[in-house]
């Protein structure tokens, strides 16, 4: 099984900094958001759509993050994405946000799978057929 | 008509500031809106029920804010509340954000009331009977 | 005097949503401060030089949004920018949020420049000569 | 050594919900911070202070959170803090997200103390004594 990860990139908002001059360490759980979206993009499928069309939610139950060094407004970031693992109802992305040739800082989200009632589903099979191809 | 102004108190937050030391001029819009809730509150109007139990919503459709003294970390703010106008199908909200003695901003919120479907709605009685009371 | 609008893309991200199901309308501000960022950088200012290397701050003293149509969770959005004016100690953007054929919302902000120690100093020569080129 | 924890209590803002009709979840980091502050104030230590007058700071370097039950727009939260270990330069925070009986998330975030190049330094002696003192 080969790994391809996906990456996503985007300038650091002068909204994201703070006080200290860095980005707001609850930034980085909103840029694993984004680079979730790209991620299931880039294989041909719209978190969006899950949503709409199918009324699948994907939940964050668990989030980690280490910041290894700080970030600044208008830095050039990069998150690359993998997904991690996948159980019969969780699954696991893993991150690191990098800027230039630096880890700035990695982490990893754990989901599970709702209806639109809030009841937990199993792992879609084209969410599972991602992780079984190699993502 | 008297007019009793709703006054709401809390303390910046870390999250609240940018890399100038200062309160980002965004944070500003968030506050008037929990300015907005306590306003009803206050006034026998939970705006939660508005939305869950009579489906009746108020998207801002306009909002303007002035800046006039910044705010910093852990500093101490007041957002005064008024229903400055109330129309047929628009109500509109002024606010003052003060810290001690000082200003820091003052600005206005316009809104629609919409119902589930996004319809345009007539202003709920309930909500016209508090403007005509005097706010 | 041509004018010529910057424009800046981006997705809307699920944590710019609400639970109305579209975006939260303080995060309009948070766009247009990307959107001048753009702005200057393809005039050859780098917003982040004038701060760190001249001690140049553009603290937002007005800002005006209408909200005409709302924006929801993945949608490409652009921001079209213009230097609407520059006086002789602040300046003023116009905004346009657009997304496919419609316009979203339209805006502006009003910019006073300060020193390091938040004295008001006049509009740098650069800034004003990107307004006297056209902008 | 006995353990008094700290509460915080505010209600949710419109703001930190998402389309899911939940609290977003990078929103949960930032009522951690919102407790810290409060919890280091309790212990008459204003976090404002370490950083205007005595330049240390208290970057986070790693952040923990599990979301078991979601919270919605206007809920009361209290936030239960407590210092759970401190190391020579390194101190843990762990909190428990409430609301009415209901345990809502969980996590801890991890600091270093640095001074204001950056630089690590010990953990302060107040800081330490506060847990010391049974925190």
């Amino acid at each position: 099984m080969h790994i391809m990860e996906h990456t996503t990139e985007f300038r650091v908002r002068y909204a994201e900094t703070d006080q200290m001059g860095v980005v707001y360490y609850a930034n980085y759980l909103i840029w694993f958001e984004v680079a979730r979206t790209e991620f299931f993009r880039e294989r041909g499928v719209e978190y969006k759509k899950l949503e709409d069309e199918e009324n699948i939610y994907l939940p964050v139950v668990e989030s980690y993050c280490r910041y290894k060094s700080p970030l600044r407004y208008d830095d050039v970031v990069t998150v690359h994405t993998k997904l991690a693992s996948v159980g019969a109802s969780r699954i696991t992305f893993e991150y690191s946000v990098k800027s230039a040739a630096l880890v700035n800082a990695v982490g990893w989200t754990k989901h599970a799978f709702i209806d639109a009632q809030g009841k937990p589903i199993k792992v879609p099979a084209k969410v599972r057929k991602i992780f079984e191809e190699g993502n």
